[in-house]
């Protein structure tokens, strides 16, 4: 399964081996118990370990993202380094070719309020095509200069510098449940910035398929992750 | 599949999402390549790779064991903290009920050499009976004083301390091929204590079965983890 | 500074480094901003990021602490796994010689209630003291079959499989002030088992003393952990 | 102590709490010994720990650095996750001031030689000096169109998009001896990145002041970590 995220982006479940059933069987284990299917009675076993923060049981399982995202936003995902392990496209061997992020016209916002409680509102359509306008450009001008300093025999890993940001990039990303949660609980949340939101919402799409009772459990509990 | 190791624990693999397909994907994003199968060029790469010591795309894969083994052994397994995820059988919700460990004759062992240096060698029959039967005798003893605590209203959790550290536990041990192949390189090493040296060499099975390549790169590299 | 915990256990802090200012600074440094000193208002910044579960600015500090306790709560203190390294006594090379682990007669509980739900009451006296005997009893006759394997020539790694889980050991265990806060939170809670709970106690005097606004914001946060 | 490193960033230890004494002890813990002062024979114990890969003992310890670097190079730099904490500056809050890493004339460089076996050599001084200008001047244009966005209102974090990853960022960096050693096996060799090198080998000296022995050994063993 994959979803387009943002207006070039993609985020893909590349591998995955995960159950409902794991969780139960890691968490029964302390009572020397093993089922070879879930029974009712297990959703509340599930709702009890994630509401009591009980987390390990929620670790036993995996899931493999194939991710294609702008830079500054797999800077923050990298940041989460307990159960998450990556490999990300290398401007030091390959050219970047991908291009940049530029927000669609009514995703341009601009920030209210105070330092410790900013908030973000939508810019009117005008601001916003002209701030469109001027990323694309200075885009285009930083390409055409990357360009010219590879033709010019810098190599790739010193001609990358002139890129933005908002460059795209490619990386795997596997993790667990546990961990994913927990990214899912700071990113997808309002406070967290809105390129990345979008990715951390289609996470939970994929523990939902795969996981469906830590899913309703994870909801219930305001999607604070164990 | 199942392994029975010493003589009463096991090692069962409960779960798996692992190919060598994986690794030579999550390296190859590098370069912005994906494959949908294993090439013959890809051995090449992932000989590269793991002798070069690129640890990461080699965690970008799954084993869940489910596992019997001595308390002393859970003890040494459970210090790799990198890469691995536990559940284990509680002893304070639990009776423990499963016994201890007692070698097999041929397994007892003397220490021979200083400091630094020390090594094994087998102990004579004669003497192996005789501290066979000690144990025995000596976990027969623990075994009734934990039933008569318990008897007399102790907490399970105050009881249990009367147990020997050979007592048998369960655990959920879940991880990926990089910390795998980290474990096997130390708990299978000749200076690894010989119990928990089964338990190592029966995983290197596992990872024979499911990443062929990844196994044969690792044996050429005198099993020197990436 | 040296606690002692436990009848006959300690805990000692062996090295340390660190201060409030250490968590001020490394949030300020998203703002560009470094201090000399702590000022007034920087309380209500340690306040605001522990509460707000802004977990990394509570990780560039350092504790290092030296621990004589039961092998079962170092089982349970190394299932700590994130942000805490440990070097322990080693039962393979050297002989365990520090004797196992008895309650105080107070200290002697039962339990009550149901699974999921349970709780503690003190056992009466004379139950406790006769619990009591028999452990002792018990720890006698595995140090005497303890004393009889090595002296038949048995390797100490083996020779050990007859001691209590009870048995002290000391270790060495360093982490950082964030990883120290959940340690606590989930160790001092009351669901934890008295004897660790005597330990993560004594950590948040260490943690008052080097970290006094830190300390103050963990207790207003009921103490739950960045 | 400071360290200018490129042109324009550094690196500044702003904590530490590190010597071989706590390699030793953490070590000899194991035998339940400990010292108040290295001995002459403990310059041995660490060779031997460092070269047989034994690395718990050296994560005893502590290092806090406060850097300024171009974004690439942290980006390579935060790929280390296990003993590795950070905080940064932020985009998202605050405007980004610094500018941008320009490499000095002499440390350009052009890419020779395959897939798998790069290297780099200097470039000609005219070439180098037409790409540090193409260099400037895309940067003085990401730099306005930044300027020019934030002007009209669009938010911080969207409007960084445009900046380079030559941007100059902040961090603070906290870390033990152990991953500190692995950081600099990995990123001072010479298939690193040239940049990141010079960081990397800053390190040392700052391993070398703290922890000589640890040092010496690490040297010795041609900077492979344990």
């Amino acid at each position: 399964m994959q979803f387009r995220v943002l207006n070039n982006g993609f985020i893909r479940l590349d591998g995955v081996e995960a159950s409902d059933l794991s969780v139960v069987n890691s968490a029964r284990v302390s009572f020397g118990k093993r089922k070879d299917k879930m029974e009712e009675a297990d959703e509340g076993l599930i709702n009890f370990l994630l509401s009591n923060k009980h987390g390990t049981p929620f670790e036993h399982n995996f899931f493999r993202f194939h991710v294609k995202a702008p830079i500054f936003v797999a800077r923050e995902w990298f940041r989460h380094r307990i159960g998450w392990s990556y490999n990300e496209y290398s401007g030091r061997y390959s050219e970047m070719t991908l291009g940049a992020y530029t927000p669609d016209i009514e995703d341009f916002r601009t920030q209210v309020g105070k330092p410790g409680s900013y908030s973000f509102e939508e810019l009117d359509t005008d601001t916003a095509m002209y701030a469109s306008k001027i990323m694309m450009q200075t885009y285009e001008i930083c390409e055409k200069s990357y360009a010219s300093l590879l033709e010019n025999g810098v190599a790739k890993e010193v001609a990358r510098s002139v890129l933005p940001v908002a460059t795209w990039t490619e990386f795997y990303a596997s993790t667990n449940a546990r961990a994913l949660m927990n990214f899912i609980n700071l990113r997808a949340d309002e406070t967290a910035q809105y390129e990345i939101r979008q990715y951390a919402e289609k996470l939970l799409f994929f523990l939902e398929e795969h996981m469906p009772y830590t899913y309703k459990a994870f909801i219930k509990n305001n999607r604070v992750a164990p």
